[in-house]
């Protein structure tokens, strides 16, 4: 924990209609390890907030509903988002996917607005945790690759990606591979962890991690 | 066109809030190529079906709207079935992911009616049309991959891809690379275009494509 | 560690050159794990037997290396394989991909024993584990998808995946992510680990983990 | 044709053992519709050049074959490079791979040279052309991700896919997509074609295309 860190925010959002589900349980882990780091955090569920989709703008308008609030009071001062969604055929939720949709309202046209809208929709660091039934490491890719080119586009850092399989409400704590762990960590270094995605003329030193402190690794009369 | 293909059923959805939208424009492309090579074709709006997501059926029931006539009396008879979705944020439309969220609804459960839905949903044709702002390959892979597990899932076969640019109504037709032309085609041969999709032990020729016939190959005096 | 897992045999292959780089460390980190759950495992480079490219089989013979000892003695007899790897230019190394390539000359043709070698390619349990300069979690999906795609075709189960970060080497022991443990669980369970890979008709419980013991969800008196 | 693009080289190059195959076929194609438009262009067959892989520098040096002629006098100078490869194992060739993993030979370490190489690998056009046994169109997702990355990481416009299937040498002619006419445009359009790949502050008009001349859409005394 360090001061940068803790006047962070991090927004946990739920993409699944279940308040006890396995998505919920994943936010939920990355929020409190968030707050056991210091850093601010608060998980919300996507369809208190979102109740239909992006209509044709020019025949009707957005629907009568919360996103509004989501987007412009908890997602624009967010410093960091967790989008947290269960795999429904091989996607995240319509509920998660229409998150993104809607935001369109916001930013389109010219004028100060929508440029404001997108200079606070950039930089953000963002992480993706989701839960499937099927266990096999492919079937969240076609998420994996949305987020990422989300990311690229808005300039935002893809910091972490969780995986945990799960079905039944809350057995998500039985997979073995630990995904509660996980994203607790996630939540925990969502603002300190190392990210890197390079361009051919980007500056790096050899080394990707910090080599251990020099007394560590070379005591005299210890040998490493 | 031969007799077979005259008895089947193309269901063309369109997945973007437009109605005079350049997926719109694919998806009646691929219809009218269907009906040309004497396949049955209907094109429908997503979003004149479905108002909202799947809920949590423990704590309430589906939305209220048409979606139990678009998947009974629609999706479940057709033998193929196109997709069109604008490309947002990387992925298809709400409208398109809730399509197939919501099915959910149908299947679930024991005894013979889950039993029977999703006998019907297996087996089928698919296909995808997309429209993305961007030109770059890479932009939809995420909603490939998508329509191929789902493929996999349910023994259908993704029989075809087509991706064009464009973003003012209609201007698809601009695209040099011709998407509308490939939809067309897509939907004149959507019964009979070639589709492989193999396992270690499928059994297959050598070649992939029929030779072209001897006669035309080897006419006694013509040099092939 | 059951009788069953005594008798399984995981294959460690490395397609780094380097013998003391971060592949190898992921490499070493699973055999170390699968030994220590009492599974035979063995670690190989790619290298030391394979030299060259698979050619074009009607004007030249294969390479003049090892790789039908590796493909024959090492790789058709193991239950499990772990193919571990850096991220070059976003996919495998060369070296990686030719040993999927080569297998060709083994399996071409008809009679028995292509046969032969195609029953013995399929059935196995597979392990990915990479290691990128770059964090982003989508800088390897394309190895992820290859070798899913991979395992579909041979009826494989691709049972787990690891992803850290590394360049000089050795570092990724410092990778707070931690993927040497995972790497190390990853052999553990290699042949005991849970895998789903379903269609539409797999007949399924309503949960994926088994639930806890009943006296310990229930235990009178103590809350749960 | 213009004179911006006459000035401009195309390299077509062959990831497949096979002189007369199927990806071959696709190359000559583009090579051809290239010098049509008056767009200088070459065909080379990779493993020509290339006979092994990217040792351990620290103990070995470079294969003794043909690499730095290929990359140093072909690939540095192109403007546009068009890869050919067959889909082996859902993967481009392993020449195809040995390609992009042997550059680092030339870019790694610092000082001027170095410094050249990277400024001559950026920049360019890309272009992808597949060949698969299989005809779903997920088939090749792993290495349309992998160019798109590369693409991405050295600031290429990735201006062109194309996918054809066939197995037996030029039976990708029957290929009812078409894919040789796709493959001749793409050379053709090499150099002229529409490229994006936005980020969120990209400017860009409302039109990706440009609409027809005014004159030519509205006539007078004829109808549009």
């Amino acid at each position: 924990m360090n001061s940068n860190q803790q006047s962070k925010q991090l927004l946990v959002l739920v993409g699944s209609p279940r308040r006890d589900g396995n998505s919920a349980a994943l936010g939920e882990a990355a929020r409190r390890g968030a707050e056991a780091a210091g850093t601010s955090a608060r998980l919300l569920f996507l369809d208190d907030y979102i109740q239909g989709f992006l209509p044709d703008l020019r025949h009707s308008g957005a629907p009568a509903d919360r996103y509004a609030e989501l987007f412009l009071e908890h997602f624009l001062p967010a410093d960091g988002v967790l989008i947290c969604t269960p795999v429904y055929w091989y996607g995240m939720s319509a509920q998660a996917k229409a998150f993104f949709d809607r935001s369109f309202s916001h930013y389109v046209g010219s004028g100060p607005e929508p440029e404001h809208v997108k200079a606070r929709m950039a930089g953000k660091r963002l992480g993706l945790a989701v839960v499937s039934e099927e266990t096999y490491p492919g079937a969240a890719l076609g998420i994996v690759h949305q987020v990422q080119e989300y990311a690229r586009y808005t300039h935002s850092d893809f910091v972490g990606y969780v995986h945990g399989a799960g079905n039944r409400r809350g057995e998500i704590a039985q997979d073995p591979r630990q995904p509660l762990l996980a994203a607790e960590k996630l939540g925990a270094g969502f603002f300190t962890r190392k990210y890197s995605d390079y361009r051919i003329e980007t500056p790096r030193s050899h080394n990707v991690w910090e080599p251990p402190a020099p007394a560590l690794r070379n005591t005299p009369g210890v040998l490493p």
